[in-house]
Parts: structure tokens; C-alpha cells; sequence
């Protein structure tokens, strides 16, 4: 019996989809409805899940299927032909190293985030430190492993994990560009808004119930379709759920609505990406979001572009006067600009703008080389730390707290992550140039709160593509060169001096 | 190599229930927070985990083992002694019907059920016919595989599914009684209701996130840990979710509060068997609810025993008049008893009282055993229908909608479930008046809101056996006798003559 091989695998891969659909629903319901006593069984069930997942594709009969499709691919349409490939991809990961070693990280990582937690409450670094250690011994272990296989670096072997082929060697000479210009135009921006007047607050407090209204409305505005989707509440915002059923979160702070907001907007980003992956691919690896640096492009697009450009307050600040029944001053549109474009040398990542935030991720992504080539000891990277943001930012922080032990990543085993937050950041203002460059009249639409033309554009052009080209060759495509900081240069200099 | 075979079940088992829980919670959120769009996913990811279910089971290893486990049982306590004839129990269950039967039925259901909701609006019955005459075949052969393998008859083969154990030589002498003495019961009530005064209608409207706080505050009085369970709204009210995390669902009328309150207090009934469940065999067989009858019990014993018991009605009209900010003559105790007594020959089951209601469910014991049976053709159903509830409540309905289209029960292919509705009604009866006689003051707590002593005795009663008795076990040891009418009849005449 000659049974197609890729027609198996397709069977498989839709199987392998919808196991990750139902998990990425489990995960939806823990951090936004379910109850903490229901936090052993869950886990229990999404460990059940990860296991099913792994052996569908860890039996023999996949490899085989594999080779047979690759060997005879010729039959294949184009898309078929990307399908098989990411299919492959999906495999490696998901095979590549020995389960005693994935079993051995899983569990290291999870001791390792308890101790960071306490380690952080405590201010305590050396209270983590060991077992941060381990974790990243076996990070090392793994990198190694499936650097073999792929016939790469190491470093590279882990940024994979998160954007497919993503390599130092892409990222190092726009890492430099921006090493070499962000300072100099953080300072000129700081001493420019200095001259300027403070953005006012506006006075709340703002109902969450109100909040939710206003975030409904932009998001409804941006183009999300709830019968596709959800909005609710959690910890931590995320977008969760499947294309079809996509869910975001936020969380609310009554006396600033901004901040809720701008978190919709962000998740509203991801969302419609997701929304708009080929409806005809929707089970199949092909069919999904290419990987964090495109991702995030979607994401800041909607939050730094769009919806913080002077156009988009124009149809914010009455929209949310009407919606949180407030006004005055603080609500005209040139405050709320204000308020988007506020500039600080901060501590803390996750609350930078825009201009300081590379500075935030380049000085991760040097130290967490560093750390895995074993240049930086552990002991070492408290003041590692300390002294990279000095220098580059100009600040320093106090303790390990708003330090080293600030982000959950690399306690989390997570190497490689952190240049996909800039590269998303450049990719969005490169993209955003390239949709403005094609729809004229933009800023009026924005300005209207009409998003339907620039939707539509990114759809053909990012969306619709889903994994069938490499973040790059979909960058090109769309923009007619390939990722660089040029955009991003551009945009922080034309926004904010 | 001598592996443990009981130990390897345990092991599949537990992973089985992990799949259970993840598909219990994908279900729950279909019916409360998934937006429409998202349907056709989430049936796929159901579909996979009941594919992957039955895989788990269904390979000759658990078959193997099982063999294996029984012939030497010997070194297992009485609880994995039990927990291995549940495994044995499911097991069947889950591969006795071979798999073209089962996907034969699957089919034939999905589409009768379709066809039903158009019949229904349409009052066409011969609309759903030929689609209700397939499942009603396919329906008897899987009945009769089953009955071979078990050795019972085909009806009792049908009923095991929802009650294990339960035959027509179990429910035909307790219907025989009530059959002889409800309808002349059911004349007294009446004639005594029509003699006193009606009833006030308290007046509304209630909005709905009021009645969810008397809802919660209901449910915390009666034992129901929010730290392991929610309360949220459907269109059909039902309980969801596993032990540690029990989903319960309502829906709101703003007329009237009582039809929600009650409806909270059925499910709260369900909730807390299931939270009851012994903590030490959560993820296996043993650890189950015990079936149907004793599931409708413990939500009838709440919602018709205890919080209609005159008492309640003490505790419930001060807390209902602060929470809904509702008072005058419609909100005394004595007003709210007489709502929720009310008695009426009715045409539709789930709108009936305790009283008429096992008129309703006999009519359809006595006509889906003639249509399983070929005694009753199809098309005579509909006239059948009539005739029997003329005779047995002295009304009959004007058209087959609120006749035999009435309920989704056949046309799903649910042959043997009816019964066990008055079933549980006469446990709660028996079980609530043996907790009543070994807790004296139960009264006067109920009438203060206090529950601790009802739940605690349940708890040891019912709940903590799981499923390592029989149900008539159950009853037997809780109150001394097998089930039986006695005790319902008892509890008509006492609380309504």
C-alpha cells in the first residue's frame, strides 16, 4: 500500500493543532477564570496534554513520513511545499533532544521561577543563583544538542526556539546601528521634552466596567471581530485562543485609563494578526504566526505606530471622554499625545517607551551571551547588570530587584528571547512606513478611526502569508528591504523631535 | 519483567481523567465565554480528545492488564479492589460498541438533533422521524451488543450507561407504586391549593448581577468553596468542571429571582458531590460520582428537600429582601413557601413541580420502552403521547412541540436516562429524612442558614464513597433500607396536605 506520506502528516499536524488549541485554552482559563484550587488538576491536565502532543509526533512512523514526503515533494503545491518544511521544523523541536534532558530542563525551570520569585521579593540573588546555574547548564545542554542538528551556533540554536532562523548574524549589525545612534537621540528627545510643558493627568478614578467600554470600542474600531474573540481580565496581559477564537486580556488601573488601553491595543495587535493567518491553512504548521519578531511587529504596529500617532488622539480623546464621562484639559488630544510620548531613563523593561526600550533589551541580549558562552559568571551579572545600564542609559538600579532579578526569562530558561521584543520594534516601524507609504490617506482614516484599508494591507502582506516565507522574506516582501533600524531611527526622530 | 498491572491501570487511568477534566472545561467554556465563531474549532479539539480517550483505552495492553489485574487481586485493599471493577466498568463502556457503530450513531445523532430544533419550531414531528427512527435502530443495536457483553437485557444494557447497575426489575415495582398512589395525591394537593390563597408575585425587575450575589451568598451558606468552583451564566443551566474546580451555571430572569435562585441551588447540589468526591482517588474511577440517581439526589435533596423545606424560607426572605432591595407582603416567608410549592398539571416537564414531575418521566419510561421494544411504531408516538398524559396528569398537549418533541432526550439518543430523574428524586427524599432523623436541630440551622451538619453528613453518607458502592448500597447504608417510594410519598403529604 502506497499511502501518501504528506497526506499523513497532515492528518497528524491537524491532530497536533487541535491538542494545542485545547491546551492554549486550558492556559486561557488559568489566568483569567479558573479558581487557585483548581491550579493542581489544570496542571496536571496541561502536562497530560504536552505529553499527547510530544508522542503524536516523537513516534518513529512520523520520521519516516518525513523522509518520504521530503524525498518525493514534487507533487506538492508551493504552500504544500512550505507546509512540509514547517512541518519538519515543528518536528526538530519538538524531538530534538532526549526526554530525560527535556524532563531534567522542565523540572529545573520550574524550581528555578519559585526561588525567583521569592529571590525577588527578598532582593536576594544569591538565593537563585544556583539554581539559575543549573538552569542554564541545561539550557547549554540543549543549545548544544539541537545547534548539532541544525548545524548551527548555539545561541542561534536557542533564538530558534522563538523566531525561526533567526541568527546573531542578522541581529548584530542593526544591534549596532542602534547602539550607536539611541543614546545620543535619547538625550536630544529628554532635552527637548524638558523645554516642553508635562502632560496633565487626567483625574479619575476610572471604573474598570468603563475602562472595558473604551478598550471595546478601539478594539471594535482596530478591526476585532468578538465573534471571533473575547476581552477579559488578568495578572498579566496575553493574547490566548486559536485564529478563530482569539482571547486577549488587560489589567485596570483606575486612576490611569492609558495604560489598560494601550495594553488592548497592544493585544488587539496580536490578535488580528492571528485573526488573519490563512483561513485555508488553519490546522496546519503553515498556517501559523511566523514567530516573535513578527508577532511583535503586529503588536507595536497597533500600540507605537497607529495608535499613538497625533492622528489616532484626535479620534481617542473624544471617544474617551464620552465612554469614562471625562474632560477637561487633560482629555484634549494633545495632552493624551503627550501622555503617549512621555520619555523616561528608567529601571524597568516592561515600563520603558519606546526610545529607551532597545537600550533595556540590547543590554539582555549581550549579557545572556555572555552567559551562556561562559564569559560572564553568574556571580558577575549583578554588576554586569548594574554597570551596563549605566552606561548606556544612565541610570542604575539600586538592588537586584529592578535589576538582574527584574524579568522572569532566563529563570524561566528562556535565552533567546529578549531581541525579538526590538526586532518586532523595528519590523513595525519599517511595515508601518511601507502601509503609509502605500494608503495616502492614512492619517485621516486613523484620525476618523477607520483602520479598514491599513488592516486590509497588512493582512495581504503579513497576515495571509502566515509561515510560508521567513520573517525577513515577508519584511521584504511588504517593505522592499530587509529588516533594519533605518524606520525605527526615522519614526523616534519624526514623532518625537 | 513482572510489572504491576493494577499500577500500570492506575497510571492510564489517571491520564484518562486528565483528558476528561480538559474536555470538561473545553465544554463549559463553549456554553458560557466562547464566542460564536469559535464552534467549528472547538468541536474539532472535543472530537480529539475523545479519539485520543478512546485510544487510551481500546489497545490490547489494557485489556491485557486488566485480565491480568483480576485474576490475581488479591494484594489490592477493598478501595483499589473497587477502583478495578469501575476500570473494568469504563472500560467496557468505552469499547464494547465496535468503532463503525459507534461512529454510525455519533452521525445519526448530530444530525437527528439538528433536524429536531427545526421540527420543534416547526411543530412537524414527521419532519425528525426518519432521522429519529435511525438513531432509535442504531440505538438498539448498540443495545444489544452491549447487553451481550454484560448479559443483562437490552433496556437495562441502555439504562447502565446513565445509572450502572440500573434495570427495569429495580424501577418497575418503585413506579408501580407511585403510579398507583401519585395521581390521587396530586388530586388532594390540588384541591387543598385551590382552597387557600394564591400566591404574590414579588415584584421586579431583579437585575441579574443582583441575583448572582443572593446566588453567591446562597451557595456560600450551603458549602460551596469558591476557591474551587464559579458560578456563571448559560442558556441551559448545568454543572461543569472537575472535584477541585466546579464550573456551575444559571440564567436570569429579571421578573422573577426564584426560578434562578433554585436552579443555583440544584446545581450547587451537584457541585458539592462532586467537590464531596474522595480527595484521595480524585483521578480514578473509584473516585467518581456514583451516576445519574445519585447525582439527581444530592442537587434534589437541596433544591426540593432542604430549601423548600418552610425553615429555609426563614433564612432565605431576609437575605433575599436585603440583597435584591425588595420587600412588602411578596417577600415574607410564608409568600415565598407558597411560591415554591405551587402545584399544576403542566405539559412540560422541566417547568414542572415535585409533584407532577414523575408523572411526566413515567409517561416516557413506559413509551421508550415500547419504542425500543417495537411495540409502539414511531408514528404512533405522537398520539401515544397524548393519550398517556391525558390519563395520568388530565391534560393532554394541543401540539407535539410541547408534546413528544418536547425534550432533546430521544432525538440525542438518550434511551434510559428519563428514570433516573424520579429516581433521584425518591433518594433525596429517603436521604433527607434520614439526615433529618440523625441531626435533630436540622430545622432550625436550615431556617438560620446553617448547613455545616446537612453537608457533613452527606459528605460521609454519599460523597466520600465515590463509586465503591453500588447506589442501592449507598442508600441502604445511609438509611437503612433499598430505595423506595416511601419516603417521597411521605414527604408530598406532609409538606403539602
Amino acid at each position: 500500500m502506497t499511502e501518501n506520506a504528506y497526506a499523513a502528516l497532515e492528518k497528524r499536524f491537524r491532530r497536533y493543532s487541535a491538542l494545542s488549541g485545547a491546551s492554549g485554552l486550558l492556559g486561557w482559563d488559568q489566568e483569567t477564570m479558573m479558581p487557585s484550587g483548581g491550579a493542581e488538576a489544570r496542571a496536571e491536565q496541561l502536562a497530560t496534554l504536552d505529553v499527547l502532543q510530544h508522542e503524536l509526533l516523537a513516534t518513529p512512523a512520523v520520521s519516516e513520513e518525513l523522509a518520504r514526503a521530503e524525498a518525493d515533494s514534487s507533487g506538492l503545491d508551493p504552500m504544500q511545499q512550505a507546509n512540509l518544511r514547517e512541518m519538519r521544523r515543528v518536528h526538530t523541536n519538538e524531538t530534538v533532544a532526549p526526554a530525560d534532558l527535556v524532563e531534567a530542563r522542565s523540572r529545573a525551570v520550574s524550581a528555578c521561577v519559585v526561588a525567583w520569585r521569592d529571590a525577588r521579593a527578598q532582593d536576594d540573588f544569591s538565593a537563585v543563583s544556583g539554581k539559575l546555574a543549573t538552569v542554564l547548564e541545561l539550557t547549554r545542554e540543549y543549545g548544544a544538542v539541537k545547534s548539532e542538528k541544525l548545524g548551527c551556533g548555539l545561541y542561534d540554536a536557542l533564538i530558534d526556539s522563538y523566531e525561526p532562523g533567526g541568527t546573531m548574524a542578522w541581529i548584530d549589525p542593526v544591534f549596532a546601528r542602534l547602539k550607536a545612534e539611541l543614546p545620543g537621540l535619547m538625550e536630544k528627545i529628554l532635552e527637548r521634552q524638558a523645554a516642553g510643558p508635562a502632560p496633565l493627568s487626567p483625574e479619575g478614578p476610572f471604573p474598570a466596567a468603563l475602562q472595558k467600554q473604551l478598550g471595546e470600542r478601539v478594539m471594535r474600531a482596530l478591526g476585532f471581530d468578538f465573534a471571533h474573540g473575547r476581552l477579559d481580565e488578568s495578572a498579566h496581559p496575553f493574547t490566548g485562543g486559536i485564529p478563530d477564537d482569539v482571547r486577549i486580556t488587560t489589567r485596570y488601573s483606575e486612576n490611569d485609563f492609558t495604560s489598560a488601553l494601550m495594553g488592548v491595543i497592544h493585544e488587539t495587535g496580536h490578535a488580528l494578526y492571528e485573526r488573519g493567518l490563512p483561513v485555508e491553512w488553519r490546522n496546519q504548521p503553515v498556517g501559523s504566526s511566523r514567530g516573535m519578531v513578527m508577532h511583535e511587529s503586529q503588536s507595536l504596529l497597533m500600540e507605537m505606530q497607529a495608535c499613538r500617532a497625533p492622528a489616532f488622539y484626535r479620534f481617542l480623546a473624544p471617544l474617551a471622554s464620552e465612554v469614562l464621562d471625562a474632560g477637561g484639559l487633560a482629555m484634549t488630544p494633545e495632552n493624551l499625545n503627550r501622555i503617549g510620548h512621555r520619555v523616561a531613563r528608567g529601571l524597568i523593561r516592561v515600563d520603558a517607551d519606546e526610545v529607551t526600550y532597545p537600550l533595556h533589551v540590547m543590554l539582555r541580549y549581550d549579557l545572556e551571551k555572555a552567559l551562556l558562552s561562559g564569559d560572564l559568571p553568574l556571580k558577575d551579572l549583578p554588576g554586569a547588570w548594574r554597570d551596563g545600564l549605566k552606561a548606556s542609559l544612565g541610570v542604575a538600579p539600586e538592588d537586584d530587584r529592578d535589576g538582574c532579578l527584574q524579568d522572569i526569562h532566563w529563570y524561566h530558561g528562556s535565552f533567546g528571547y529578549f531581541p525579538t521584543y526590538t526586532l518586532g520594534a523595528l519590523a513595525a516601524a519599517q511595515l508601518f512606513k511601507a502601509a503609509h507609504d502605500a494608503l495616502p490617506d492614512l492619517d485621516e482614516r486613523i484620525a476618523a478611526g477607520d483602520f479598514k484599508t491599513l488592516l486590509g494591507w497588512l493582512v495581504e502582506n503579513v497576515h495571509s502569508v502566515g509561515s510560508a516565507k521567513t520573517t525577513d522574506e515577508i519584511i521584504s516582501a511588504a517593505t522592499g528591504a530587509p529588516l533594519s533600524a533605518d524606520a525605527f531611527l526615522n519614526h523616534l526622530s519624526t514623532r518625537y523631535l
